[in-house]
């Protein structure tokens, strides 16, 4: 094996093992890092595209940065894969995003790596500037860097770190990772603001020359630093007459450059560790970047399942004639059936149509949905103004990045009443993206709201009527959560009805014992109760509908016939569902027993749905043998009256 | 009466009386409005200064805009007092803030003028774009206005809504009501841009040299009209040549302009309102304007109380000898005594030093306390940056605010547990602001997160020794939650005494009833208590200082010895503080009887907090009605056993 040809990656365990390569090397092993990922994503699914996109800024960062000492903060961490397998983790990389595997995002119990956990995006530069304070404070010359996509960027957070962050003399370098992209196409001023500056002629031309200033001094070698330095002012005054949005908010704005280029990546990146104060360097690069198929479709390729790394075929779903639909499709589909009949229905999401599945309306009618980009607080306040105005908004956003527009919903939306429609996707445990996106906690937060409406459908149907229901007029502030993935109806697109608000549904009656559940976990209570049934247990099985408001009328006959009854819900046990019952009951004075299934009071990992559902002892197999239990443990009617 | 000295403003009942006057009358009006505003706000107290800055401008656009078709939306609304009085609520503006009169904030159910509530900052323009959007798809010629403060533009809110704007064509105007100031002195990057504008000699000379063609124009007629829009592509590229934050969104930037001179802000209001699509119009103006204690302290005159409009004196509140703390400022002196021993405490606050009274702690340690500017986001995630690195921050938010932060509160310190102290100021009811601003679901939107804390002081010996031990370090995230206003311990500045997490405490026992309570309705039940001691009624009063974790041995202990507990927050009830003791009775087989005081599941409106916590039920002598009324009720022991 000749020198050029012997592997580097196998032998990098951390960044010091990087650090030792020379600098030509570093193609390299950005050609070995881009290989080993398209190896272990293609057979263990995961976040693809942006980890290809930033191997040569990774590879750089960790060469010029003296990390763990030096911080680096990834925004989001979808592109954080190459950062791991570099610091320590390449050997458990085939573990990730599998139950007790390594996590998909960076996390900082994980690795001392992982400056700061993430999953939502946009909090890397306020992070960061706390970190780059406290090394002020300390006195430490530790470099803090975050790394952000334009994306990320144009999500208010960001925006609130670059403002706070200008005024503060603290070593911070933002990278802003610059591809157009969030998980679908970026959209804004801002996007547009970027791409125009990328292709501005009068700009790149004046950056050329900054940059040739600055290249032709780092190529005499470790002296050209105190030059740097001193045309560092002369640079800035060249910046400012090209005044920028960046240098506005006084960073110092450093770009755009290619971000493929790893060797000019580690000199620009080297050139910029010794100016002070916050700046800004814009790097362009591709989602995708050295994979054909991801470069060319980078939506589906953000994250594409297991794929044939050879073909680039990716593992189809089976066809949707043998498993049910996803509720996203079945989302996706009866709000462009509804908005055809409603004039007044608009879909907004805030930067995921495809995973939401509003494409398809914002397809089929344009002008009547919003992509409104990373921006949830903006999205709901938005669709406060439509409402106000007289339109249905149907505001999809996820319910663990409903989270960011709480004070939205609260102050715009239900303090005013308006009907704007919530359609809280990936409601409950979404599985391996863990616990930043598990959505855990919406329905204790949502039903605390005056005038809200909360609802989650068992099924596809009862989805498809909940939506229906939810643009009749004058309900108010009204959500919807249902689950990630698919449901449990083949025939899904039955005609629509009206299901009275408040009203839950009786699936089947039994003896002593009753399931009360919320959405989808009621399916696996069915589960459980046919098998129960088969035993010859008649448990009750009671499909509530709504959280908020309850049906009273339904709660007092289960209460009067059941002694114990058994709430389930795919959520936070604390003030969730099965606490507005213990609410009523408390209210109403029943003191049935009563067991509450759901999630119990600790962060969920990362795993399949099955595993954390089983986790959570809302699995069929555990609801079963809760049910069992208590059936069994219930006194007799004789032995009640001995009592 | 000479046509001159003939007083205008008792003419003007709707924005039609405004426009029939000549515009040379409008500055006699505005000097009548700033009379008629003094004269209210100085003996029935409300916000100041923000309202006499916007005088002009409101009477400006309330002459040049068709309101209510056209949409006038204030951010905050603060500064909404002119607006209300020139829209029909001038004879009833007496009752401004005053249980069941008028609100002090812009309010739909209001009045029509009114087109979108507030009272939080920053959701103007999201809202404003709603409106627009709505207007163009229905094909209304219908301008919508967003009226922003510098301050509220460094909410990210605000960046989302100009980045989605800017990428649409409706007919969209931001003024951006330049004053230098949020409640406090404005701070971050932006602001200083802003400054930077102002200030900009060969910026102003451009925009002197534009407004002087617009102008010019203007006084020919009519005609000017398609003058106007001949030139403004020639005045965009004049501006764009002074590339702007703003122009980079793609909004058309104007100004800055004085924003006293009414005549101007007409024509310049005339101007823009045929100029399609997004634009920003940047007006200069004073805080306080035209009353000088208030332009010379616009921080204290901000909301300065009652005042002798003659001298300017404030009415003084009693002396701290004979009336117990604000908690406000027990908070304040605290974090500097605690600071001063433990080199790693921080404090923070998004824009309000002054009300949460963290400018002490600026003013003797102004490298250790924060103000982020308006962006309770930031705040919380540079806290857990500053945490991740080894701090413990004390992030002071008003419970309403730390509704937009919750995200951070959940993503980033909660589910790393880092060591942040978050001081919830404003938890429960605050009165005159009304339903935006009380601090209502905190209990119940924090309780659900793992990791927290969630701890509440019944006095402020409590709330010191709170803050004492959240400081002890390896607690991770901790809630301290303390009302607006003053407590009720003369001698509070005790020796600081550690609080063991969880623990609550025994103020009184008695026989069958006892209340169990959290933070600071406490008082009230000692009221109660004692007053039914002297009925010979004994009834046991526990403050439970924790939400959670729940002091367990102590509710063992109590729903042993009691039939029938009562707690009391000042909350909403839905997932509060009584629900956690339900979840604890229903886990623990309990079942006594309970009574769960606190905010119904309803908005509570504005009013004095003595009067909403008796609609709340939870004032002193509700709280005696109803423990009486349990201890009544309750069958006595022999009649247990009968049963």
């Amino acid at each position: 094996m000749t020198e050029e040809t012997k592997r580097l990656l196998e032998s990098i365990d951390t960044p010091n093992d990087l650090k030792r390569l020379d600098v030509s090397q570093l193609e390299q092993v950005c050609s070995e890092l881009r290989e080993f990922i398209i190896d272990q994503v293609s057979t263990n699914p995961g976040h693809f595209g942006a980890g290809l996109g930033v191997v040569e800024l990774t590879v750089a960062l960790h060469y010029v940065f003296n990390t763990p000492y030096d911080k680096l903060i990834w925004d989001v961490g979808h592109q954080a894969y190459p950062h791991k397998i570099l610091t320590g983790r390449r050997k458990q990389f085939h573990t990730n995003r599998k139950y007790k595997g390594l996590s998909g995002f960076p996390k900082m119990d994980e690795s001392e790596y992982d400056a700061f956990g993430v999953g939502h995006s946009s909090t890397s530069i306020s992070a960061a500037l706390g970190m780059a304070i406290a090394a002020k404070m300390n006195k430490e010359s530790r470099h803090v860097v975050a790394i952000i996509g334009d994306g990320s960027m144009t999500a208010g957070l960001a925006f609130e770190g670059l403002n706070n962050a200008g005024i503060d003399k603290s070593d911070l370098l933002v990278i802003l990772n610059d591809n157009n992209m969030a998980i679908d196409a970026n959209v804004g001023a801002l996007k547009e603001y970027l791409l125009d500056i990328t292709t501005s002629k009068s700009y790149n031309k004046m950056r050329k020359d900054v940059w040739n200033i600055l290249g032709n001094l780092e190529r005499l070698g470790p002296v050209a630093r105190r030059y740097v330095k001193k045309i560092e002012s002369g640079v800035k005054t060249a910046l400012l007459q090209q005044s920028n949005l960046f240098q506005s908010l006084n960073f110092r704005y450093f770009g755009p450059i290619d971000g493929h280029d790893v060797e000019r990546l580690t000199q620009v990146l080297n050139d910029l560790k010794d100016i002070p104060g916050p700046k800004l360097l814009h790097v362009l690069t591709k989602k995708g970047k050295g994979y054909k198929p991801a470069e060319e479709d980078q939506t589906i390729w953000h994250a594409p399942g297991v794929f044939d790394k050879e073909t680039g075929l990716r593992e189809t779903t089976p066809v949707d004639q043998i498993v049910p639909p996803r509720y996203q499709d079945v989302f996706g589909e009866t709000i462009v059936e509804l908005a055809e009949k409603n004039p007044k229905i608009l879909g907004i999401t805030p930067a995921m149509p495809s995973g939401c599945s509003l494409n398809i309306m914002m397809e089929k009618m344009p002008s009547r949905a919003f992509d409104v980009g990373i921006a949830e607080q903006h999205a709901v306040t938005f669709s406060a103004g439509l409402a106000a105005a007289g339109y249905i908004p149907y505001c999809n956003i996820y319910s663990s990045f409903m989270q960011r527009a709480y004070d939205n919903v609260i102050h715009d939306v239900a303090l005013q009443n308006l009907d704007v429609v919530f359609c809280l996707d990936r409601g409950g445990i979404v599985g391996e993206d863990g616990p930043t996106h598990h959505g855990m906690f919406d329905i204790g937060f949502f039903r605390i709201i005056p005038n809200m409406v909360v609802a989650a459908p068992m099924n596809e149907v009862e989805l498809r009527n909940m939506m229906y229901t939810a643009q009749l007029g004058g309900k108010g502030p009204f959500s919807i959560r249902y689950p990630r993935g698919r449901g449990v109806t083949h025939d899904w697109k039955q005609p629509f009805t009206e299901i009275e608000v408040g009203k839950g549904r009786t699936i089947s009656e039994g003896n002593d014992v009753a399931f009360v559940t919320l959405g989808h976990p009621g399916n696996y209570a069915q589960t459980a109760v046919t098998r129960l049934a088969k035993q010859g247990i008649a448990v009750g099985l009671y499909d509530m509908r709504f959280a908020k408001p309850l049906d009273e009328e339904l709660l007092h006959s289960i209460l009067k016939r059941y002694r114990h009854i058994i709430t389930v819900e795919d959520g936070a046990l604390q003030g969730g569902f099965g606490s507005a019952v213990l609410e009523f009951m408390a209210d109403n004075g029943y003191t049935n027993s009563i067991t509450r299934l759901g999630a119990p009071d600790r962060f969920i990992e990362h795993g399949t749905v099955q595993q954390l559902h089983k986790d959570c002892g809302i699995d069929p197999e555990s609801l079963f043998q809760t049910a069992l239990k208590a059936a069994m443990e219930l006194p007799t009617a004789a032995e009640t009256i001995r009592k």
